[in-house]
């Protein structure tokens, strides 16, 4: 086994030739078994395995620095930086992360996870060398989904602009994780295939050049100007307007060439694009084939890449997927807006039956936003289906564009709460906080499934911004028998008894039914409120809540600083309401990765440390 | 006067020839005079008076949708609308908006104030207007300055997926509100220039055509397919490229080219940009040679353009001027960032004595905020200066790429609280809810220019992501003899007295001399301290205040939910500290327009509302 040799950085610059083609297989092979048995980030890894590989031999690490955008593509880089071992406990509570992590490798150079930020990240490293006079290369790999995220565009803008040394590769794997849209990627199709422009470009100067006197002074013209014949020749004319050098396309399997091409691009003054072509699940035909199942995967059988133990229960995501569906074939209006995460928000089956009706505006959570605040403008009924923590992308157009002129967008807020492996980048727990901030803004949280299905008939009903908020995975299917009809406002009370009240949003409904077993062995009565609204809390009936209870516990899997708690306590205290209140919620911390239940547990918002702490709470008020 | 004549929507319209080049200049000196009365936005709408004009005469109001992309330079738009008489009361409380608001006028589609949103909300009611079999034309107008902006792009990209009949009317100034940077710019300075490529264009056309045969198939070859010599003749190849149609340059001041081309923009299928030429400040010499003094501007001589009765008190952006200048001296390390705001911000002296070490990254808060990430990896200093209300932009940034690295960036938020005339918009009210949340995120505001300096100095000497923030206009000078060394988390004692303590964030420090003053006269003792950090707040202080206070008022420009005073009640709710709170902030609506006086009171957040809420509250207490 080559890989045997690979122990730490730079070990791969020790092969010979042979051994580095090997070197590719056998990582292919190390990552599909790992990933089967762990899951993880798949497709992407295996589409840059040799990218990767000839970027640590152009290299050198970890004096030069790699940002990888976004950053799930990052396994062979750890592979070939001495962390092969630790995928044993990839995105493990206290294991490798799925992420480039500053904490874990000197050769992790920024951290990463949301999109499109590694151009910005790259160019501030690079202008920081410059102006310390110190010398290295600076290398920012982004796919091309990640270049339709504004930000990219921003960083780019700006690098033409400073003219700092910086390599760009851009990873171009024909679609992001959801199939690639816009003119962008019309744009890069079209470089894909121009190596004719290149053939071209190289016989009009092979024949100038052989023009005595003027051939090499037109040679020189052509290479040097913008304008003239060269944009008809060369790719690349939309990084060249932009005044940023462009080398490529570039076949991403061929580690030599592509060596060749990084070694290239470090002699280019100012920035540099370098476009590699790759394919996602490169290798393995399940992952070519179904790229974006295997974008994210839990475990699998390697022989097939079939599941390994397909959850039976539906989760929020399959159940917001049917209620969709459902509701485009009663009301035309209604219209559905994604961020490059059909599959991932379950918009796919909306999309099939209403492609007209459906938008996946690219990583351009900003623009979702203000073009579904468009549609309602023009009397359509928006849903933008997102993940919470990509949301915060767009927190100032949900104020601008949305709250400010009351439009009636509903937006649809997946992964809230705490999500798991894939770590803090990804944890939905500031969504309750930034949300209820905005004037006009509603927000719910359902308890289960049923809930959410009327949660969002509701929210289609309803006329201004309103949001809902579900978190990852299983949808919970207790608490059948309690559907009352979602009133504007009004909470549900699921148990009424007195002493303690717990007042839960959404997901935490179901942890304080445990919590409510766990204080009753105790000898403690426990009324169960589901406070469904966030925002407008149920004022009323916590002003009633006084008169049979000593405590209030508000519970909510957000962090407390500006939260539902926080609020609802504020209430209490502003009408002087006579009632103990103890907030339970994610403390001001950065959660790692971990399973949803270890991280809970961590929180210390797992049923059991909740019912401990209200208990050691009563204690207090003895 | 032709102006006379303008009552309502379309009395353009039945102006003679002659008479439309006499109101062109009547509007201008109308808007001079207005202005030079009230203040406002003067160079951008001096700009484009003869584009707006074109626009009402091409395009059928209301049917017809203008989007005006920030929206400052709507006034002549409101003077065509029937609003003239209105300029009077120009962003006065409950007068005429600054800014396009769809409540005060049928003709205005869409609210604006931030930069960059106009073509996602023009696409979001061109698409709605399709999906509803509607028929009227939609008209976004971007500045060159809005479109480095990162949503602009992204909308740019979904604009070229979808199709949709859209006419983006870029108004390219040559400068946003700083000079304009990056590669876009610089395209755009090639197309400006590019008019003998039209010559060329048609030159080869008219060539080929003269060829039989195969003539006219060549030249619909060229006009057809975006490959080939069409791209070495026809400007706007990178909207081109993006599958974007592309009409000019045009002269902003020729109405009847302008004119022409909507008419033929009207015809384009799918997306078509209409470049226009204009230039900021036009026909006013003064705003022309100085056109971001007179960007926004108050009073002035209509004669020379001089400030009427400028102030002679130095404003907190004054002080970060020069406190940043003389830190630029003192370290090396230290660079500063700007989005497009170099004279707002203040950072217009670090840049002229520091050009190495000042970045303006257009208006592109996003990258900024990144950008300055990678510096801090870097080992540099970054200060970014920014407005509270456009750093909401950058929310996610904040959080993913400083806090989850803890990574040492300063951010100096500057027009944080009431900003007055601009209104809702750019109000920034949100700032100590929104970074209070973020872990590893330290928050302070000062209480006097004093202060503002010395916390400048301390942030820059942290070593963590660290933000102050300080309001628009005056810096306050009095308590000079208050001058404690600032101590991290630790707040100041202004006076020490008991019964009611005053615990009070930035400028509400001021307004809480007064507040103790008025109590005092009623008889009662009151404490009053400056509370320097809003996070870490300074819970030592906070616990030992119940010893001798009844009540605890926590004071704050900035809205309640998730601000200061609900984190500091939960704290005193966590730890049962006996002391009763009363939180004094911005309720949870948008802030209108108006002097900061008058929206103080409004908000009951002025000296006398809170004396008078401080004694009501205490009534409930007896």
């Amino acid at each position: 086994m080559v890989l045997e040799k690979i122990n730490q950085v730079n070990d791969i610059k020790k092969l010979k030739k042979e051994e580095i083609f090997l070197l590719a297989n056998e990582i292919r092979q190390f990552l599909i078994n790992k990933i089967s048995v762990k899951g993880g980030h798949l497709a992407s890894n295996l589409g840059v395995i040799e990218l990767t590989m000839a970027l640590h031999l152009a290299f050198d690490l970890p004096k030069d620095k790699i940002i990888w955008d976004v950053g799930h593509q990052s396994y062979t880089h750890k592979v070939l930086t001495g962390r092969k071992d630790e995928f044993d406990n990839l995105r493990e509570f206290e294991g490798l992360s799925g992420f480039p992590k500053r904490t874990e490798s000197s050769c992790d150079s920024f951290d990463t996870g949301h999109s499109s930020t590694s151009i910005s990240a790259g160019l501030g490293i690079a202008h920081a060398r410059d102006l310390s006079a110190e010398n290295f290369y600076v290398v920012s790999v982004i796919g091309d989904g990640a270049l339709t995220g504004g930000m990219a565009f921003e960083a780019l803008n700006n690098a033409s602009a400073l003219k700092t040394n910086l390599i760009i590769v851009l990873n171009d794997n024909e679609m992001s994780i959801s199939k690639n849209v816009g003119g962008m990627s019309e744009y890069l199709g079209h470089l894909r295939t121009s190596s004719q422009y290149t053939d071209l470009k190289t016989n009009v100067i092979n024949t100038l050049e052989k023009i005595p006197n003027i051939g090499s002074m037109a040679v020189n013209t052509i290479r040097k100007t913008k304008s003239g014949i060269k944009q008809l020749i060369l790719p690349g004319m939309l990084f060249e307007n932009m005044d940023i050098k462009y080398l490529g396309p570039l076949d991403g399997y061929d580690i030599e060439k592509l060596v060749k091409a990084f070694n290239d691009a470090k002699k280019v003054n100012g920035p540099v694009i370098v476009h590699v072509v790759t394919k996602k699940g490169k290798g393995y035909l399940p992952a070519e084939r179904h790229p974006s199942r295997f974008h994210g995967t839990g475990a699998f059988k390697v022989e097939n890449g079939i599941p390994e133990s397909p959850s039976k229960k539906s989760g929020y995501t399959d159940v917001f997927s049917t209620v969709m569906k459902k509701m485009g074939e009663r009301d035309e209006k209604v219209v559905a807006i994604t961020a490059a995460m059909a599959d991932g928000t379950g918009l796919k089956r909306f999309a099939r039956k209403f492609p007209d009706r459906f938008f996946d505006v690219g990583i351009a959570e900003q623009h979702g936003v203000t073009f579904a605040a468009g549609l309602a403008v023009g009397g359509l009924k928006p849903v933008f289906a997102v993940y919470s923590s990509f949301l915060q992308r767009a927190y100032d157009q949900v104020i601008h564009d949305v709250c400010m002129q009351n439009l009636h967008v509903v937006f649809a807020i997946d992964r809230a709460g705490l999500v798991g492996k894939d770590g803090q980048t990804h944890q939905g727990v500031f969504d309750l906080s930034y949300l209820t901030m905005m004037p006009n803004m509603t927000v719910m949280a359902p308890k289960n499934k049923w809930e959410l299905s009327d949660m969002l008939k509701f929210a289609l009903k309803y006329d201004g911004p309103i949001a809902l908020r579900y978190p990852r995975g299983e949808a919970y299917d207790g608490l059948q028998s309690f559907r009352k009809e979602i009133q504007y406002g009004i909470s549900e009370i699921i148990y009424d008894e007195d002493e303690i009240a717990l007042l839960a949003v959404g997901n935490m409904v179901k942890i304080s039914e445990k919590v409510r077993m766990l204080l009753k062995e105790k000898g403690h009565n426990v009324t169960l409120i589901n406070a469904r609204f966030v925002k407008p809390f149920d004022k009323k009936l916590i002003e009633n809540l006084g008169e049979k209870h000593r405590l209030l516990v508000t519970l909510e899997e957000n962090v407390l600083a500006g939260g539902f708690g926080q609020q609802v306590l504020a209430y209490i205290n502003q009408e002087n309401i006579d009632i103990k209140v103890l907030n339970i919620g994610i403390e001001d911390t950065f959660i790692e990765q971990g399973s949803v239940e270890v991280l809970q547990r961590e929180c210390h918002i797992d049923a059991v440390s909740v019912a401990d702490r209200i208990i050691n709470h009563l204690r207090i008020y003895k």
